[in-house]
């Protein structure tokens, strides 16, 4: 049985009600209580303790409780003072357990066996109501901002009703570990927080209260945290609390729903260690193993189609079947294949009517779709039933945090045959693609964290290093998630403008989609130079002037670059990428031709810019 | 005569051209050329460089040449090619100053010797084609990360054609200074770039990439680093180089205006003190002596007008006179006036027909208007004249930048009585108001660094600590400038998110405006009371709760708040703030009553969230 999951209201947005309800509908067993969304909410403490119990939370604690210890007279007194009237709203939300945070005052006097008095008689106090204290050290605390210190301090007070607060922020932010933690009697573990974060440079305050982030989202050893925690003994509840400036302007069951899942997550993560009467009786599912996309689909219309297809045939794609039954084509080059939907009253027929023409479904190869479906399913993310004709195929499918349907196919299996017509296509006049290298998405800035746990956890996939490129109109930030072998790589860019393509492109879609996909080639130079008709991307000559002076190219190297409209990049050990950019389709998404050699594995960042600078430039005429 | 004004092409938004013209509209002499713009641009150096003279605007350096010195073969001979590409792109550009940054590669030899040899080299080429080097210390440079290590390598290379550029930021955010500068001799001074920044605790590279601000928007002193420069005899270009990501993603003319605005604010600040041909001839016109606001006026309609004179009569307002030609009325209460306008065709009616019911104008009382407009009109804020029938004051007025009237009134005046049929107003039913305290502003995010400068630079307001306020959808910053007197506070509200009232409020309005009025009394207590049918604001009673246990406040104060909806604050210093709201009006703006105790000089913040949670019910409603 794993531990009880519970979620402090501060991580949600909303009034009081909603974010209990939104925890409830996510699947979580406890909430905990914060001050300040108590005292902004016009019901009573005992209403929001009925509402709880009606929605089967416990209220797991109530927090915080600032400043208490140490504190010269008369503020001591009138501290104990305010501990009874909170001991009064515990009772009435009906939860046993207060978080006392360590004191941040100037005043605070540094005497450990002080902090212990005023401590051990405030848990005398709340004992004889049943109630508990938790001490928790603040990673910005006045005299307290070690759990060693804290622990040292409870040890001190030695009273049966306070205990021990851990929470990983204040531990992993400042460096520090739980080395030691095995020497603290587990009954005096009252509670454990938990939480993730970016690595940033800042003062911890600032960093702790605007950019924590769910475990899997950031980049503490959170699982390490954890599995430290239960190995001393801890039996309590997990509990996130995460206070980050997106999430609290976030829809609240969208926020919720990820929450529960980076738990999940983390139970599994956990297990290999873990006591295994903290741990789900069964493993998730294994995540897939990846080998890269069988196909792409776009929803569009008749129009929408033919256009398509035609930019699409100036590189060389074909169509090589038409769906038995519906108004399905497809269109394939070499190893890429690319369905077009112009199928009325279907899933693409309802995001055409909502976006236009734009990326409706991905399908994955992996090895085992009905295991990969069952992870997704316990990680919250259900199946999604695809109506089907008569003797077609049923794929299993799930929906993306946006929508995008992402297909599971076997890998090894022909999908094609049962489903299309299929005509074998002319070879065509230019080089082959081998396959789709990477599906760009755009989103809109407070969806990256969903977006990057919803792939790490149902896919297993990495996350690569952020890139920030410079637009003509503002800063996009592109963070890669990727499967090991890199067969599978999806590179989501934000923008807070909405000046930016990236921004324009989510303010279109109100929300995110497909931006552009990059067909891998052995040769791009071959394949643009095959491909006259192609509407490639001009790029400007100061470019070339650049790169020559910059990296020392050959004139006939460079020669070639310039005429196929092509953007060069060199990793520094060995490696280096070709690439070229078509035109926009309406305006609404692009295609890519990119050729790695030498075991380049990055996205030709430091062409962002010119290739954003030539798109704005291409919009405008 | 100061010294030319330039601007990065870095610092403003769009393609190169818009960049340019941005620029040379706002009035500066000259541009430095950012490599990236210039690579990402479709023209020729050549074009460029000509289309900068049909500007009028002088090229005043290209930059930056990255990772040049002190590198071990091949790159050293590979560094000097590229050098001489660039120096073709200079003379096609035509101007004759590079920037050399220093080398931030691991591969940067530990010896200033080389260093010198190689920037003497490159200064030798340089100067063969009459182009000159100056060599700038990234304050996160290799091995050169301060002035003095850069001024060293100068004076080893010891070359005519070599010299130092300096940059405010790279000094300051090391917490560094000038102190030696005056050894420098003037001729070696090549170069001077200025920018301001928040004193934020994050990475220096970060910080300088993205939160750099123009001079006066920030905390560094800047002033005090142009001085010292000016002393140490240097009449180069004042170049701003700013790198923020809302500024690139902000409409460049804006951006252009407040650049040049924040150098013409310089020179005044350095003027004391500056060799006198640095700066004008004549100085500023001095900031206003602030006196408070004489009146606030509102935009309606006929209906609107009549349901806020409704909503104004509850807290004591009576209509005190009506205008002698226009549909024009004022409302009073103690000394408090506000004037509703309705008149059709009027610049109040087309900010109606935009916004609905808004503040569209504010009076200043200050000592000298014409004073007043001739500064304001130094920085870049012209006379604004609003069409007035014969008979009627013409008051001098300008634009804030959101559009907002503001009147320019001489203190002690009376302008009622000319323009008004005044009738004595019956003494209120309730105590009176004794003036309007402050007046909160919501702005979009990309809105309040604009903001901040335009207040400080024309009135000479000073900018207050900003406060983070939780609003149950996401965050709210507040930022308030204020007279020294603290007869003017205007606070500036800013929020990310669109769901927080101030996000939505700013939404509505597309940009920014009044978001609410604080009205200043001497009993809140006995004024609520006396206003039974005022729709104050419900606080609820966990509030109260909280407030007894937190300050200990006895059972009868604490009654006479709840009676009152009044929230409550001290300051730590003995001062201590009750205030209330009103609903908000067509959810567009509402009323604060406040009463300030004991020297208390802020707004309540901790309040706030209990405010904006008890707003979001009442939008509910």
């Amino acid at each position: 049985m794993p531990l009880p999951k519970s979620i402090a209201t501060v991580c949600l947005s909303g009034a009081l009600p909603d974010k209990l309800e939104a925890a409830a509908v996510a699947g979580f067993q406890g909430v905990e209580i914060f001050e300040n969304d108590l005292l902004t909410y016009d019901g009573s403490p005992e209403e929001v303790g009925r509402l709880c119990r009606d929605l089967g939370l416990a209220v797991t604690i109530y927090q915080p409780f600032r400043d208490f210890e140490a504190m010269p007279e008369p503020q001591r007194r009138r501290n104990l003072d305010r501990a009874e009237r909170k001991f009064d709203t515990m009772q009435a939300l009906g939860t046993d357990l207060i978080l006392v945070c360590s004191n941040t005052q100037p005043a605070t006097l540094p005497e450990p066996e002080r902090a212990a008095a005023d401590l051990r008689e405030m848990a005398g106090r709340a004992a004889r109501r049943g109630l508990r204290v938790g001490y928790e050290a603040l990673a910005w605390g006045r005299q307290t901002s070690l759990w060693r210190q804290a622990w040292e301090i409870v040890r001190l007070a030695d009273h049966p009703a306070l205990g021990l607060i851990l929470d990983s922020f204040h531990t992993l932010a400042r460096g520090d570990d739980l080395a030691g933690l095995e020497q603290v009697p587990a009954d005096r573990l009252f509670f454990l927080q938990l939480a993730d974060a970016p690595r940033l440079s800042m003062d911890v305050l600032s960093w702790s209260r605007h950019f924590r982030l769910f475990p899997g989202q950031g980049e503490l050893p959170v699982a390490d945290f954890l599995r430290d925690v239960l190995r001393a003994g801890y039996r309590g509840p997990v509990s996130l609390e995460i206070f980050n400036d997106e999430f609290r302007a976030a829809p609240v069951r969208r926020i919720a729903r990820d929450a529960l899942r980076s738990l999940i997550l983390l139970d599994d993560a956990v297990r290999a260690g873990a006591p295994p009467e903290t741990v789900p009786a069964a493993p998730l599912p294994a995540a897939p193993q990846l080998d890269g996309l069988e196909f792409v689909e776009f929803a569009v219309d008749e129009p929408a189609r033919e256009q398509l297809a035609g930019l699409l045939g100036t590189i060389g794609f074909r169509r090589a079947g038409l769906h038995r039954s519906k108004a399905v084509e497809l269109q394939r080059q070499g190893g890429v294949n690319l369905v077009l939907n112009s199928e009325p009253d279907s899933a693409a027929s309802e995001r055409f009517e909502m976006f236009g023409p734009t990326v409706c479904a991905m399908a994955l190869r992996v090895d085992d779709p009905e295991r990969a479906l069952a992870r997704a399913q316990a990680l919250l993310s259900p199946a999604w039933q695809e109506r089907v004709g008569q003797g077609e195929q049923r794929i299993p499918a799930i929906r993306a945090p946006d929508g995008t349907l992402i297909y599971l196919l076997r890998r090894g299996t022909d999908i094609w045959a049962d489903d299309f017509h299929l005509h074998p296509a002319p070879a065509p006049a230019v080089p082959p693609l081998t396959g789709i290298d990477h599906v760009v998405q755009a989103l809109a800035p407070g969806h990256l964290d969903g977006f990057v746990l919803f792939y790490r956890a149902v896919f297993g996939l990495e996350s690569e290093p952020v890139f920030e490129l410079p637009d003509p109109f503002g800063i996009v930030r592109s963070r890669t998630l990727s499967s090991a072998d890199r067969s599978l790589r999806l590179p989501l860019n934000v923008s807070e403008s909405r000046q930016t393509g990236t921004g324009r492109f989510v303010s279109a879609y109100a929300g995110a989609g497909v931006h552009h996909i990059a067909f891998a080639t052995d040769d791009a130079a071959a394949l643009v130079a095959a491909a006259p008709d192609a509407p490639m991307l001009d790029i400007p000559e100061n470019y070339y002037d650049d790169l020559a002076a910059r990296l020392g190219l050959e004139d006939a190297q460079l020669g070639a670059l310039q005429r196929g409209h092509l953007l060069y990049d060199q990793d520094g050990q060995g490696g280096s990428f070709v690439h070229a950019y078509t035109h926009a389709f309406q305006d609404r998404f692009f295609f890519e031709i990119v050729e790695r050699r030498g075991g380049y594995d990055q996205y030709g960042a430091p062409n962002a810019a010119v290739r954003m600078a030539a798109q704005a430039r291409q919009q405008r005429k």
